[in-house]
C-alpha cells in the first residue's frame, strides 16, 4: 500500500489497528501475563486478591489500574485549539471511571481509595492543566459522595518525563477491600435476560449531553474523525512513525458543529471535539443500588470497554448471547462509522455503540433493572437473552440489528 | 543563548533543568496540590489515610504511586544497542522500589499490594519487553518474600498508547494497611545522630555491583553522560523540542568500560550503560528489622529521592542537619560531575551521591543501625548530627566534605 492509498476494506482491521500502534486483541499482553495468578475468582470482572490489607479470610482486596489512554491526546488538541481547560477535568473522570466501573462490576461500590499517576511533558503541559486535572478529580469525588459513593483520594505522582511522554498521560489506581461474600462473580446461565444501560444522553448527575464515547477506541476515532490540518498543527499529539495517511484522516475540525439527522437529540451546544471528549459516564450509583436491592436476580455484569460488544466473551462458558434490541447507534458512533467506512461488525467489536454496561439477569427481574436506571435518567432496555451452545468452548455473541447480523466468538 | 553555545555555569541550574523539561523543585506540582488534604500525619514520609479499607479507627491506609521516570528511556537505548532484556527487569525494580522504600519510611514494611501501569509504543516495544518487565516484577517479589517481606501482585494495566508514549513508561502503585500506632512519623530533634546507608556496592541480595543511581536525576545523567551518536540513532528516546546541545551531550557510549581511579571497586564486568541502569536498591529488609528491633531509637527516616541530600528539608522544624561524613562520591557520581561540569553543591541537591537512606537516631543507638545494615552487606556510617536553629522556619542542611561546604534551606 502506498502512503496515499486508502485501505479499501475494514479500516478497523487488525492490520490498520496495528499500524496505528494499538493491539485490537491485546494478545501480546495476554501472552505476557498468562502465567500470573488469576486471583481468587477468575470469573469476576476484576482480579480478586486475598485480604493482604487485613489478613482476614472473610475479606478480599482489589487493586486496579487504568488510564484515559489516547483520549488525553484529543483533550490536548482541543485545549490548545480553544483554551478550554474543562476537558482536562473530563480526562480525570475518564481515567477514574475506567477503574471504578470495572471494580463495581466485581461488587466494589465503595468505600474506595484512589491514587493518580500523571506523566507530562513540561514544555507543553503547564501547571494550570495539572490544576484542572486535580480539581476535576476532587469535583468528581465530591459528586460521587453526594450520590452515596465514598471514594478517598490517596494522593499520586506527577512526573516530568518529556523524554517519554509526548504531551500527558493520565492514569489512576484504585483499591477496595470487601467481604468475600460481597464479591460479585459472573455466572451467566442460559435463559438470562440482557439489560443494557445507555452510554449517551444526559444522566441526572451529568452537566451536558454525553456522546457515549467512554475511553476505548480513541486512537481510531480521533484519526478517523478529525482533519489533516492537525497533523501539522499538533505533531506532538501522535506517533510520527504512524503511516501519514492514517493520521488525522477525517472530515471534521474540533470545533465543527455536530451533524445530526431527524430524531437525534439537540446537540447544538456541543461541537465535534467535545462530543468525542464527553467524559466517561459512571454507572456506580446504579450498581450500588443493584447490589442493595436486586442482587438475587443478578447473573452477570459486564463493563463493555476494550472489545466493545464482544467483551462478555471472556466470561461465558457454553453460552450464546443474543443481542437483538441494542440501542440504535447514537450520533457519535454513526459519525465515526461514516467517516471511516468501518464495517458495522467491526464497529461493534471496538466501540460500546451506545451502551457501556450489560446486566445479565433473571428474566422476571429485567424490568426492575430498567426502572432502577431511570432513577438517574439513564435509559436502559431489555436488549436480548442467553441460550446454551453445544460445547463449553463454543460461546458466542450474536448482534442482530439495523446494520445486519454479526457473530463473534 | 544560541543553539550551539554551551552554558558556562551550573549545568544543573534551574534554567538548564527546565530546558530539559524537568522541574527541579516540582514547584508547579506542589502549587497544584497545595489545597489537597495532607492526610492524618503530615510529617510521615507518605500520605497516611484513614482506614477506608476496613473502617477501623485503629488502622491507616497508604496508597502510593511512582514510576521509573526517564530511566526507562535509557533502558530502551541500552536494550536496542545490546539486545540485553535484563535491563527491563531492572526498570520494574526501579519503579517498585521508588514506591516500596517511600512506604517503608512511613512504617509499611509488608504485607503490601502492588499494581503496575505500563504505557507503551507498540511499534517499538514488543511482547518480549512486556514479558521481561512482568517477569522482573515477579522475580523481585519472590526475592523479597525470601527476605521476609510479603508483597502481593494485584495485576495491572498495559496500554498501547504510541500517540502519547514515545517508547515505554513504567509505573507502580502500592497499597498498605497498618495499625496507626505502627505508622512511623518523622520527629527529628536536636542532638540526633544521622546514619546513612550506601546506595552503591553489592548488597547480599544483589546480583551485581550497584552504581547507586536510584531513579532520580536520570534526565540530567543520561544527557550529560552519553554521546551525541544516540541523538540520531534513537530520536524516539528524547523530546525533540529540547535544545539540541542539551541532548546526549556527554563523552560515553553505552557499552564503554567504566573509567575508574585508585581505590575504586572492580567495575570491569560493567559498562557505562549498566552502571547508570543499576536497579534501585531496596532497603526494605533493613527497615523491616529496624521497626522490629530499633524503633524506640528512631526519630526520622528519609528516602533521599527527588531533592537528593536536601530531601530532609521537607521534614524539619527548626532543625539544622550537619552532614560532615557522607560516603565519598561513588564512581558513577564522580563521572556525572566530571562529564557535566556540574558544581558539587548542585550535585548534592539532585543526586543521592552514594547514600539513599537516612536514619535520624538516638546517638547511643547509632552503631546498632550501622551493624544491622552490615547484615545485608550494606555499608552504613554515622554521617552527621542535628542541632537546633533559631526559628522553626530556618531549618537547613549543611553538607561538608571533600568538595566544599554547602548550605541548603
Amino acid at each position: 500500500m502506498t502512503p496515499t492509498q486508502k485501505p479499501q476494506q475494514d479500516p478497523l482491521s487488525a492490520d490498520r489497528y496495528d499500524q496505528r500502534g494499538v493491539s485490537a486483541s491485546k494478545s501480546e499482553v495476554h501472552d505476557a501475563i498468562r502465567h500470573l495468578d488469576k486471583g481468587l475468582f477468575p470469573n469476576a470482572f476484576c482480579k480478586i486478591l486475598p485480604d493482604a490489607a487485613g489478613g482476614d479470610p472473610d475479606f478480599a482486596n482489589i487493586l486496579h489500574a487504568d488510564t484515559a489512554g489516547t483520549k488525553t491526546s484529543l483533550a490536548y488538541c482541543y485545549w490548545r485549539e480553544t483554551g478550554n481547560l474543562d476537558v482536562w477535568a473530563g480526562i480525570a473522570q475518564d481515567a477514574l471511571v475506567m477503574n471504578l466501573d470495572d471494580m463495581a462490576c466485581a461488587g466494589a461500590t465503595g468505600p474506595l481509595l484512589i491514587s493518580s499517576t500523571i506523566g507530562r511533558n513540561k514544555h507543553l503541559i503547564p501547571g494550570e492543566v495539572l490544576a484542572a486535572l486535580i480539581n476535576g478529580t476532587t469535583a468528581f469525588l465530591d459528586q460521587m459522595s453526594d450520590l452515596g459513593v465514598v471514594i478517598h483520594h490517596g494522593g499520586g505522582e506527577t512526573a516530568d518525563v518529556g523524554d517519554i511522554v509526548r504531551t500527558a498521560d493520565v492514569g489512576f489506581t484504585a483499591f477496595a477491600r470487601l467481604r468475600r461474600d460481597r464479591v460479585f462473580v459472573n455466572a451467566i446461565k442460559p435463559g438470562a435476560a440482557l439489560v443494557v444501560l445507555s452510554s449517551s444522553g444526559q444522566a441526572s448527575y451529568e452537566a451536558h449531553y454525553n456522546g457515549g464515547m467512554g475511553s476505548n477506541g480513541l486512537t481510531s476515532a480521533r484519526h478517523d474523525l478529525f482533519h489533516a490540518v492537525y497533523r501539522q498543527k499538533y505533531p506532538e499529539s501522535y506517533d510520527p512513525a504512524t503511516q501519514t495517511d492514517l493520521v488525522y484522516s477525517g472530515p471534521y475540525r474540533l470545533t465543527d458543529p455536530v451533524p445530526t439527522q431527524a430524531g437525534d437529540p439537540d446537540l447544538s451546544k456541543l461541537d465535534m471535539g467535545r462530543l468525542v471528549l464527553s467524559p466517561t459516564r459512571t454507572y456506580l450509583p446504579f450498581l450500588r443500588e443493584v447490589f442493595q436491592h436486586l442482587r438475587p436476580a443478578l447473573q452477570g455484569l459486564i463493563h463493555t470497554t476494550g472489545g466493545g460488544q464482544t467483551k462478555v466473551l471472556h466470561f461465558l462458558q457454553g453460552i450464546r448471547v443474543v443481542k437483538e434490541n441494542l440501542f440504535p447507534a447514537p450520533p457519535l458512533f454513526r459519525l465515526i462509522q461514516k467517516a471511516s467506512g468501518t464495517p458495522w461488525h467491526a464497529m461493534y467489536r471496538v466501540f460500546n455503540m451506545g451502551q457501556r454496561l450489560e446486566c445479565y439477569v433473571e428474566p422476571q427481574a429485567a424490568e426492575d433493572f430498567v426502572q432502577l436506571a431511570s432513577r438517574w435518567n439513564i435509559e436502559a432496555r431489555i436488549a436480548g437473552y442467553t441460550d446454551a451452545v453445544a460445547t463449553s468452548d463454543a460461546s458466542e455473541v450474536l448482534v442482530k440489528g439495523a446494520y445486519g447480523e454479526f457473530v463473534y466468538r
